[in-house]
C-alpha cells in the first residue's frame, strides 16, 4: 500500500500547473474572507502549495462518493484555514461559486471552522491539536480493522505542535507503526500573536518526531516539486508514520501580509490588489485520483446479545457488570470497539479485551488520545466504548466538546464514581463528571445503581446517537432489579411508593441504596417516603418527577457528586418549565474528601442513609413537608 | 546554583548506609499499606533507592520550616507512591510512628495520594502527568521571579510519560532552560495493568527528552552510588533541565512481587515475610541538608489600584476591560503574574504583558501547562491570572479539578464566551465553561456584563481564595455602571424594579443587555418586569433571588451558555433549600450553532431581546405569570 503507483494520479493532474492551482486557492481564500469580513486568509495562503500538490497528485478521493470506503481521509487540523479547504472544494467542483461566497454566513455549510455538515469533512476541527489524535483513530481503523489501503492526511499548523494531545498521538502512531498516516506541518513561523517558539527551525520539529519513531521530511513548502517528492516519500515509507515539515510563509504571495506579524485571522485590507498580485481569479478544475476499489462487506445482522444476568440480592460492582456486558455485546456487534487508558483492570474493559483482543485498543495513560481515537473510529463507522476513571475523563473535556460539534457518535464510560470509592481519596473520585457530560450538546448521561441495570444500559447506549456517558462504581452494590427488567433511556424506576408519601427521595447509583435504607427507616417511624432511581440523568424522567412533585410536594435529591451540575441540577431543570414547582432539597458532596472507608465517606459527605433520613425528619419537623 | 557543594550534604548523611535507608523506606511502605489494607507498596519499593539518595545527599530542606524560601521542592508526581513519601517523612522525623500508622484512615493527614494538608506537600498529585507541569511553574518562580537557588525535584512514574501534559512541560522546560528542574523517572517497567509501552528501554525516554533540549542520565535505579552520581550530574548541569532515567524493579526487594505483573496497587499478601525479607524494621534518621539562607524581602504594601474607568454608554468589550484592569492591578500588586496560551491579543492579557513583561508567561498553545504553571506559581506565593478562550480552558479541566484538591489559589479568565462571538462558530465558543467551573470545589464564578463591572471584579478576584473564574466577551457591550459602583462577590444588581413587576429576568454577561431591551419593550406593552444582573454566578445572590421570587413569583433565566450547568442551574440551586419555589423558566443555547453574526447567533439561540420578550408574553398569555 505504500509504493507510489503512477496510475493513482488523476488524469488531468499531469496537465495541471500546480503553482497556478495554488494561486487559485490563495485567491479564493482571500476572496471568501473578504466577503465574510472575517476568517484566516493568511493561514490559508501559507499552505496553498501543499494542498495543491496533495489534491492534484496524491489524494485518492471520489468527491461524488464521500462514503467510498477506499477514500483517503483529509483532516484540516488547522481548522481556521477553512478558506483554503473550501477553495479546494471549489477546485474539485464539489462546491460552486455561489456557495463559496456564502462563507461564514448564517445558514451556510461553509462555517468558520469545518464541521461534518459538509459531507467531505469527517470530524470538526477548530480547537487546535485535535486533528492528529483523531487521525490516529482513523489510521487504526484502516490498518487494524478495515484493512483498506486508504491514507490519512493531516494538515496541521506549527503553533498547535505545542499541544500535549499532539504528542500523545505522535507517541501512539510511532509505537503502533501507523504508516497510513501522514502529518503535514505548515511551518509558517507565525502563531496568532507572534512568532512560534521554533519559528522556521524545521529540525526542532523533525528531531522530536524522529525520537518518537517517525519518518520525517523537511521541505520548502512553496516548492511544488519538492513537496510532490515529499508526499511520494511519505506514501513509500512503510512501518512508520511520516511527518512532512514544510517551511512556508504566512500570507504567501501578497507582500503586504507575507511573513508579517499582526496579520493573523483577519481579511486582507485591500483584497482587490492582493488578488491582482496573486494573478487574478482562475477556474482550474482538479480531478482527484480515484480511490481503490474495496470489496463490499455485507453487514451482519446483529443478534440479540446474551447479556450477563445477575441474581437479585447479590453484591456486584457496576463496573464488573459493565465489563461483562461489553464482552457480551461485542460478540454480536462486530462494529464495536473498546478503548481504555491503561486501567482496563479497574474499568473492567479487560473482560472485552480478553474475548475480542482484535477490537480492543490500549491507549495507555493518555485520555485525550483515548477520546480522539474513539472519534476517529466512529468516523469510520465503528461503535466505540472508551473508558477510564470518571475523574480522568476530565482530561478529554475539550475533545468531548468538539466531538459533539462534529456530530460524533460514541460511548464514554467512567468508573470510580464519587466518594464511595473510599480510601484512594479525591484525586481518584469522579465528582464533576455528571456536570461535564450534562453540559455537552445532545449528550445522554446514565448512572446505573445495580448490575442488571448496568448491563441493560450498556446495551441500550449502543443504539443512541451523540455522546453517551455512563458512570460506574468501584464497590459492589446489591442487585435490585431482575435481569429482564427494562430501563428505557429517559425513564426512571419508582422503588418505593404509597398514597401516603410525604416526600420523594431521588437517587442515582450508590445513593439509590442509601435512599432505600432511609425510606425503610422513615417508614418504620411513620413517615412514608417515595424513592425514585433516576438512572437516566439526562434526559431525566419529567413525567415521574412531576408526578412525584404533585403527589408529595417535596423532592430531595441525593447524589455522590458535587452539588453543582449533577442530579440536583438535572431535577431542578425538569421543573424549569414555568409550571408550579415542588420544594427541592439537594444533598451532595460539599466538602473536600480525604481518605476513609466508603461508609465513612458517604457519612461525611452527608449522603448516606442516616443523613437522608435526618434531612427528611428535619423537613417534617419544620413543617416543610406536610 | 548548579555546582555541587559538598557542604550541602547533611552532617549525618556520610555515616548513613543508603541501602539500609532504602530498605527502611521499603519496610515502612509495606507496613503502612498492610495496616491500611490498600495502597501502592510495590510502586513505592521501586523508587526507594532513588528517594533514599535524594533525601540523604541532595535535598536541601528544613522540615521544621516548610515555608523556608530556600527549601528545595519535591513533587511526587506518582502520588500513588505515597507510602514512600510518608516513610521518608518518618525518616526525617517529620512524621512519627503513630501518625504513620494512620495511613489512609479517616481523619489522617496521610491520604492515599498526597495533598497540602501536609505542610511539606506543595500541590496535590494523584492524577498522573501533573507533577512535571506544576514543577515547571515552580522552576519559573525560582529562576525568573524569586532568583533563589532552590531546586525542583519531580519523582515521576514511567507510565505517566504518555500523558500529553508531560510533553507540554518537557517542551516548556527545555525551551526555557529551566536547569533548576530535575525529573526523576522511576522506570519500573510495569503500569497498572501490565507492561508499559517501552518497558526498560531507557533510551526510548532519553532520546525523546534530548530532542526537546533536556540533559538525560540513564542509571540503574537500585545502584545507590550510580544514582548519587546522577543527581550530582543533574545539579551540575546548567542551561538545561535534567531527566534521570532510572531502571528499577517494581516491588524491589521482595521476591513474591518483584518485577511481577498483577501486583499493582494492593498490599503484599504476606507483609510479615516481606518485611523479614527486607531485613526487618529499622529506625534510621536522616538529617537533610539545610537550605541556603535567603535574604528576607519586605512585603510591599499594595496601594489601591488605579483601575481603568469607562464612560457609561460607551461600547467596550469586557475582555478589553479585563486586560486594562490586569495591567493596573499589576502596577500595585507585585506578587501578580499573568499567563496566556498564545492568544494574548484576543484575551487582552497583552495589556499586562506590555507593562509588566517580567511577570508575563507565554505558555503557547498548551492549556494544561498554562493551568499547571499557575498552580506552581501560586504554590510559591504568587497570584496568577491565567487566560485563554473559555472554550479551550476545558483542556485544563483535570488540572483545575486537581488544583482544588490541592487548595490552590488562582484566577482563570476565559474569553470569547458564548454564541455572541459570532462567525467563528462553535469550536471557539465557550458554552460549557460555567458548568465546568461551577462544579469545581470552592470555586467562585463571575460573569460581568460591562467594562467597569469587569474591572472591579478582576480586582476583587485577587483577594479571594480557591479557584476563581471570570468569563469575558469578544464583542463590545454598553457600559451600564459608573466606575465607582461596587460589585461584591455573591451580590447582584437589580437593574429594573417596580412594585408592579410580574416576572423577573435574570441575565449575566451579554444577556443582561438583552433582558434590559426586552424589559423596556414589555414595559411599553404594560408588562412590568424586573431585571437582575447575576454577575456572581457562584456564589449566587440568594437574597435578591428570593426577594424577586417573593415579589414576582416567576424567574426567567437567560444565558449565553448551554442550558445545563450555568445560570439556570445556579438560580435553581438557590431555591433548592426546601423553601417554596417560584416558577422557573430557562433560556439558553439548546442547538449547535454555526457561523453567523452575533445578532443572528443570539436570535437563533433564542436568547435575544425578542426571544426574551416573547417568552414573557407567552407566560402572561398562559396565565403562568399573574
Amino acid at each position: 500500500m505504500t509504493a507510489t503507483d503512477p496510475r493513482d494520479r488523476g488524469a488531468a493532474a499531469h496537465a495541471l500547473d500546480l503553482t497556478e492551482l495554488a494561486q487559485q486557492l490563495r485567491v479564493d481564500a482571500v476572496r471568501v474572507a473578504d466577503l465574510a469580513g472575517s476568517g484566516h486568509p493568511t493561514s490559508s495562503m501559507s499552505a496553498a502549495d501543499l494542498v495543491a500538490v496533495l489534491l492534484a497528485h496524491h489524494l485518492r478521493y471520489d468527491f461524488n462518493r464521500p462514503d467510498h470506503p477506499g477514500n483517503d481521509r483529509l483532516i484540516f487540523s488547522k481548522g481556521h484555514a477553512s478558506p483554503l479547504l473550501y477553495a479546494m472544494y471549489r477546485a474539485v467542483g464539489a462546491v460552486g461559486e455561489e456557495e463559496l461566497r456564502s462563507y461564514r454566513e448564517h445558514g451556510s455549510r461553509l462555517e468558520g471552522h469545518p464541521t461534518p455538515r459538509l459531507p467531505w469533512v469527517d470530524v470538526a476541527t477548530g480547537s487546535l491539536g485535535q486533528g492528529l489524535p483523531v487521525a490516529v483513530g482513523m489510521a487504526l481503523a484502516a490498518q487494524r480493522l478495515e484493512k483498506v489501503p486508504y491514507r490519512v492526511w493531516v494538515l496541521s499548523g506549527d503553533s498547535e505542535m505545542t499541544e500535549g494531545s499532539v504528542w500523545e498521538a505522535v507517541e501512539y502512531a510511532g509505537a503502533e507503526h501507523l504508516d497510513a498516516l501522514t502529518l503535514i506541518v505548515d511551518v509558517n513561523r507565525l502563531g496568532q500573536r507572534g512568532p512560534t517558539r521554533h519559528q522556521h527551525d524545521l529540525d526542532a520539529y523533525a528531531r522530536r518526531l524522529r525520537a518518537f519513531g517517525w519518518h520525517t521530511v523537511e521541505v520548502d513548502g512553496h516548492d511544488v516539486t519538492a513537496v510532490d517528492h515529499a508526499f511520494e516519500e511519505a506514501r513509500a515509507t512503510g512501518g512508520r508514520p511520516t511527518a512532512i515539515l514544510a517551511a512556508t510563509r504566512k500570507g504567501r504571495g501578497v507582500a503586504a501580509v507575507e511573513d508579517r506579524e499582526g496579520m493573523h485571522g483577519k481579511p486582507l485590507e485591500d483584497a482587490g490588489s492582493a488578488i491582482a498580485e496573486l494573478g487574478g481569479r482562475r477556474s482550474l478544475r482538479v480531478e482527484t485520483a480515484a480511490p481503490p476499489a474495496v470489496p463490499a462487506t455485507a453487514p451482519t445482522a446483529a443478534r440479540e446479545p446474551e447479556l450477563p444476568r445477575f441474581e437479585v440480592g447479590d453484591e456486584v460492582a457496576t463496573r464488573d457488570a459493565y465489563g461483562k456486558a461489553l464482552a457480551a455485546l461485542g460478540a454480536v456487534r462486530h462494529d464495536m470497539v473498546v478503548l481504555d487508558g491503561e486501567v482496563s483492570d479497574s474499568t473492567r474493559t479487560q473482560f472485552f479485551a480478553e474475548e475480542h483482543p482484535d477490537r480492543f485498543f490500549e491507549c495507555y495513560i493518555a485520555e485525550q488520545q483515548l477520546a480522539a481515537a474513539a472519534v476517529g473510529l466512529q468516523a469510520r463507522g465503528f461503535l466505540p466504548y472508551a473508558s477510564s476513571f470518571a475523574a480522568f475523563l476530565t482530561r478529554a473535556h475539550d475533545f468531548i466538546r468538539m466531538a459533539a460539534v462534529g456530530r460524533a457518535s460514541l460511548c464514554l464510560v467512567g468508573s470510580h464514581a464519587g466518594v464511595a470509592i473510599g480510601k484512594d481519596g479525591p484525586s481518584q473520585m469522579g465528582l464533576e463528571d455528571l456536570a461535564m457530560f450534562r453540559s455537552v450538546h445532545g449528550s445522554t448521561v446514565l448512572q446505573p445503581c445495580d448490575a442488571n441495570q448496568t448491563a441493560r444500559l450498556v446495551a441500550a447506549m449502543a443504539d443512541l446517537d451523540g455522546i453517551r456517558y455512563l458512570r460506574t462504581m468501584r464497590g459492589g452494590t446489591p442487585v435490585l432489579y431482575g435481569p429482564d427488567e427494562q430501563f428505557p433511556i429517559g425513564g426512571s424506576k419508582v422503588l418505593r411508593h404509597s398514597r401516603a408519601d410525604r416526600v420523594t427521595l431521588v437517587g442515582a447509583g450508590v445513593t439509590v441504596h442509601e435512599c432505600l435504607k432511609a425510606a425503610d427507616r422513615l417508614g418504620e417511624a411513620g413517615i412514608a417516603v417515595r424513592v425514585i432511581d433516576l438512572y437516566s440523568v439526562k434526559p431525566a424522567d419529567a413525567a415521574a418527577l412531576h408526578a412525584a412533585a404533585s403527589d408529595t410536594g417535596c423532592l430531595v435529591t441525593v447524589e455522590d457528586h458535587r452539588p453543582e451540575g449533577g442530579v440536583g441540577d438535572a431535577v431542578a431543570e425538569v421543573f424549569s418549565d414555568g409550571r408550579p414547582m415542588p420544594r427541592l432539597v439537594r444533598l451532595g458532596v460539599r466538602h473536600m474528601p480525604a481518605s476513609a472507608t466508603p461508609e465513612e465517606q458517604l457519612r461525611e459527605a452527608g449522603i448516606d442513609a442516616d443523613a437522608v433520613a435526618a434531612a427528611v425528619e428535619l423537613l417534617v419537623e419544620t413543617a416543610v413537608v406536610r
